[in-house]
C-alpha cells in the first residue's frame, strides 16, 4: 500500500510494479472517461485504490448502487488505469499529475498513455498522437498513428506529458476527433482500436459503437420532431 | 466530551457509543433537513453538541426564540442525528465529512444513514437507496428498497459515503423523489417510512403529510388566482 | 489595556469590568448603527478602543472632521458599546464574534445585547426578541417583549448569539421591523424604548423620531413630484 | 537604508529624518497622483526608494523612457512624497498603510498629509480638510480650510488617517471637489494652493491650470462636434 | 544545473554564464512569443531548461508532435531566451520575474532585452524602446531607436524592467506597434530588425513577413466575401 502525498491530494492504492499506466478523465467528448469505463468492464479490471483530495467536487459515483470515489485506480494484467468521473479543476491539475507520476516512479511503471480530443469541423474518425520523446513518436509512427504536430494539450493529459518527462518516464497521448463537448462514444471507439495495436491487447469497442448508434438515433428522432414543428403552422 | 478537530471545522459534542448515525442537510427538496427536524420532535432528541466552523455562514437559528448553532448534533435511544440548517459549502464538505467520520470512528458508531434526493419529471413517491458495501445493498434489498444504480451523489451525503468506506464504516443513502429545489415534506415522509423499516422504529410521518397538504392547498389557491387573472380581461 | 488577538482581527481597548455589552452594526435598516450613534450622543459615551483588522474595508469615518476607526468601542456607566460603521464581511464575522466574546470573558461582562431587524410587509413598530438561554427568554417576556420564535439571525448578531453560549455568557437580540434595506430611525427608536426597559436607563429616542420625520417628509415631497410629473404632459 | 517589512509589501528606501510626509495615490479625479507628479517636477524631488509588493499590478511606469517602479518615494528639503501610479488594491491597503506609518515612526516624521476627493454635483473649487487630532483640525481652521464634517475616507488616505493615530503621528487629509472619476488637474491645483499655505512653500500650480484648460478645450470641441452631428440630418 | 526557487515557481535549467537574456511572452500581438519561436528556428537554439509552476495553466505545447513545457529556456552562442507560450497570470508575474532575475544574477548575465507592444490607431511599423538606466537609453538612441517617453509597461516585461534594477542588471524593452490583440508577425519582424542592430546578429525576419502576407491575404479574401454577401440580396 503506497501513500504518495503532496499538498492537496494523495493516492491511496496497492502497488503494481512494471505496469503500463492509462489515464482517462472527461475532457471534451468525455473520451478518456468513456474509454476508462469500457476497459474496466472488458478487461475485468479490479479497483486497487483511489485519489483523495479535499479539492475534488464533493461527490460519490454510484455503480450498480455502490458508492465509489470519483477518481479511482484499477488494475488488470499489467495495465493500471487512473479513471476520473469529473473534470479535474485546473487549480489542482499540477498536484494531481505529480502524485500520479510519483506513483509511477515508485512502481517502475513502463509508460503512460493518456487520452484526449481535438475539436474538428468535420470528422474523419481518425486518431492522432503525440509523445514526450522521439522514441515515443517513432513508436506511434510504427503503428501508423499520424502525429498531431502543433497545438496545446489541456488538462491532466497535458500536465502528465510534461511531468513524466521530468522523471524520464515515456508518455504518449491519443487524440480523438470530436465536434463539440458532448459525449462521443464513437470517437472513443476509434481510440480503443489504436490502443489495442499499441498494447497488443484486444478490447472490444463494439459496446461503444452501439452506444453511439443509440445516441445518433435519438438525435435523428429529435431532429425530425424539430423539423416537423418548424414545418407546421405556429399558433400563438 | 470529544473535540475532533481538522483544519476548518470541529465537533464539540458528548460521546455516544455504538449509535446509528443519521445525517440530514438541506439538499434539493430540503429532504434531510425536514426529516431531521421531524426526528428531533417525534423522538424527543436531546442536543448533545454542534459543529463549529469559521467557514459556516454566520447565522444563528431560532427555535421557539432560542438561538441555536446552525449545525447541531442530537441523540436519543442509540440514534445520533447530525442536522444542518444550511447547505454545506462545497469547499468545506470534505472536512465536514471527515470530522463526522472521525467522531463515528471514536464512538464505535454502528452505521451511517444519510438522506438525499433525485429530481424526477413525474413523482411516484418511491424511495431508492445506495450503499457503500455489498452488505449494505443486500440489506436495502431485504426491506424492498429499490437500488439507485447510477448517478452522482452530491454534497455531504456523497462525501460521507466515500469517507466512511475508508474507515470501514457501513453507510447507506436514501433518496426521495423531488420535482425541483423547493421544500417537499411529502417526499420526506416517504423516506421516513423506509427509515422506520430500516431501524425498526416507528416515527410518525403524519406531521409532514399535513405540512405537505397545507403547501399543496396554498399552491392550488394560488393557481386558481393566476388562472382567474389570466381569464379576466386585462386593462392597462 | 487588553489586546485580544485571533487570526484576522484584534481588539485594542481599555478594560471595563462587569459591563453590559451592546453591539450595533449596520444590518438591514442600519438599526444597530443608528442606535449606537444615538447612545454615544445621549449617554456621552467615551471611546475606549477599537477593533483592528486587515480585512476591514479600508476606510476612516469622519465625525466633525475627526478621522475615526470604522469599528469603535465606547464606554459609559457600566455600558460598553461595540459600534461598526460598515457591514461586517461574512468571511470575518466568526473571528470578530470571537474577539468580542473573548473580551467579554476576560472583563467579566454581565451580558450581551445585540440589535437586528426583520423585514415585514406591513409595519406595526413592534419589537421582538430572542435569547441564547431560557433565563434570557423569560426576562424578555417579563418586560413584555414578544419572542421571535423562528428564523435565521444573520451577521455579527447571529454569530455572537451562538459564540456567547460557548462561554456561558447570556445574550439577547432585539429585532426592529423594517420594510427594506434603507435606514429606518423610527424602527431604531422602538428598539431604544425596549432597551430602556431592559437596562433601566432613560435614553431619549426623540432625535431618531425627528430624523425619521425629516426622511418621511422628503419622501412625501418626492412622491408628489413624481406624481405631478406623471400627471403633467411630457415634452421631449 | 531602511527595509520595513510586513506580510505583503516592503519599503526599500533611504532614511530621511524629521520630514513632512505627503501621500498621493490615484483616487477619484487622480488628485493625489496629479499633485505628486507636479511636486516632483516643481520641487526637483529626488527618488530615494520605492515600495515593493508581489500584490501590486505588474507594471513599470515610463518617465522619459526610463522604467520606474509604480510606487516611488521622493525627497526634497524636508518633504518626503509617497507617490503611486496605480490605485492601491483594497486587499493590501492595510499593509501598505502600515509600512508607511512604520517608516514614519522610525524616521521621526513630523506629520502626514494625504490627498483625496469628494464627488459633488456642482463644483465651487473649494478644498476641505479632515485630521486625526483636535490640533490637526485647529491648524486647518487657522489657515481657513473648511472642515469636512462627516463621511467615509476611502483607500490609502483613509487607512493612513487611522493607522497614524495608533502611532501618535499627526495626519490630515485635503479633499478636492470632483464631478466624476476622470483626471481633474484644476481640482488638484486648488489643493496645491492650500498645501502651499500649510507648509509655507510656494509650488506653482500653473502647469495644472494649463493642463485643465487643454482638457476643457478638447471637451468643448468634442461637444460642438456631437451637437453638430445631432443637428445635421442623419443618413443611413 | 541551477534550481532557483521562490514561493510559486522555479527554474530548472543548465547554467549559461555571461549571456544576453531575451524574454518573449505573448502580450498584445503575441510579439514576444512570435520573435521567440523565430529565434529558436533561425539561431538553432537548444532547450536548456524550463520554468515550472503549479500556477501555470495546465498545458503541454506540441512541437512536431513532441510535448513541451509551456515556458522553456533556450540557449545559443551567448544568447539565452526565456520563451512563454501562454500569457503570464498577473498573480505570479512578480515571482516569475524574480526567478528570472535571480538566474541572471547567479549566471552573470550581461543584460536583459524584453519584447512588448503598444496599441496604435495607425501603424508606421516603427519600433520604440525604453530602458531601466540612462546608459540603456543612450544605447537605444545610438542605434536610432526612438524612446517611448511615457506609459505603463504591462506584464512580465514591466516587472522585469523594475526587478532587474534592484540587482543592477541593465534591461531594455522594444515595443512593436500593433492595432489590436491579434498575432502580428509583421510588427514582430520590425522588432527583429532592431534586435539585429542591438546584438550585432543577423536573424532573418523574412519568415515572419511571409506569415504576415499569408494572414493579410486571408483577411482580404474574407473581407471580399463579407462585402460580397453584404451586396447580394438577403433571403430569409
Amino acid at each position: 500500500m503506497v501513500e504518495t502525498e503532496v499538498e492537496c491530494c494523495r493516492i491511496i492504492s496497492e502497488d503494481v510494479e512494471d505496469a503500463v499506466v492509462l489515464e482517462g478523465s472527461p475532457e471534451l467528448g468525455l473520451i478518456g472517461n468513456i474509454i476508462g469505463w469500457l476497459l474496466v468492464e472488458e478487461l475485468n479490471m479490479k479497483q486497487i485504490g483511489h485519489i483523495d483530495s479535499r479539492d475534488f467536487p464533493p461527490i460519490a459515483v454510484l455503480y450498480k448502487g455502490m458508492a465509489l470515489n470519483p477518481f479511482r485506480i484499477y488494475s488488470s494484467d499489467g495495465i493500471v488505469l487512473f479513471l476520473s468521473d469529473f473534470p479535474i479543476p485546473p487549480t489542482i491539475t499540477y498536484d494531481m499529475a505529480n502524485v500520479i507520476v510519483d506513483w509511477m516512479d515508485i512502481n517502475n511503471s513502463k509508460e503512460l498513455i493518456t487520452f484526449n480530443s481535438i475539436v474538428v469541423g468535420q470528422k474523419t474518425n481518425g486518431v492522432t498522437g503525440a509523445a514526450n520523446s522521439k522514441d515515443g513518436l517513432k513508436r506511434l509512427e510504427d503503428i501508423e498513428v499520424p502525429i498531431l504536430p502543433f497545438g496545446n494539450v489541456n488538462g491532466l493529459s497535458g500536465t502528465l506529458l510534461t511531468r513524466t518527462t521530468t522523471k524520464n518516464i515515456q508518455a504518449s497521448c491519443l487524440f480523438a476527433e470530436v465536434l463539440n463537448q458532448y459525449p462521443d462514444p464513437r470517437a472513443a471507439a476509434s481510440v480503443v482500436n489504436v490502443l489495442n495495436r499499441m498494447l497488443n491487447i484486444d478490447v472490444n469497442a463494439e459496446p461503444l459503437i452501439k452506444e453511439a448508434e443509440e445516441i445518433e438515433a435519438r438525435l435523428k428522432e429529435l431532429a425530425k420532431h424539430v423539423q416537423g414543428e418548424a414545418e407546421s403552422p405556429i399558433y400563438m
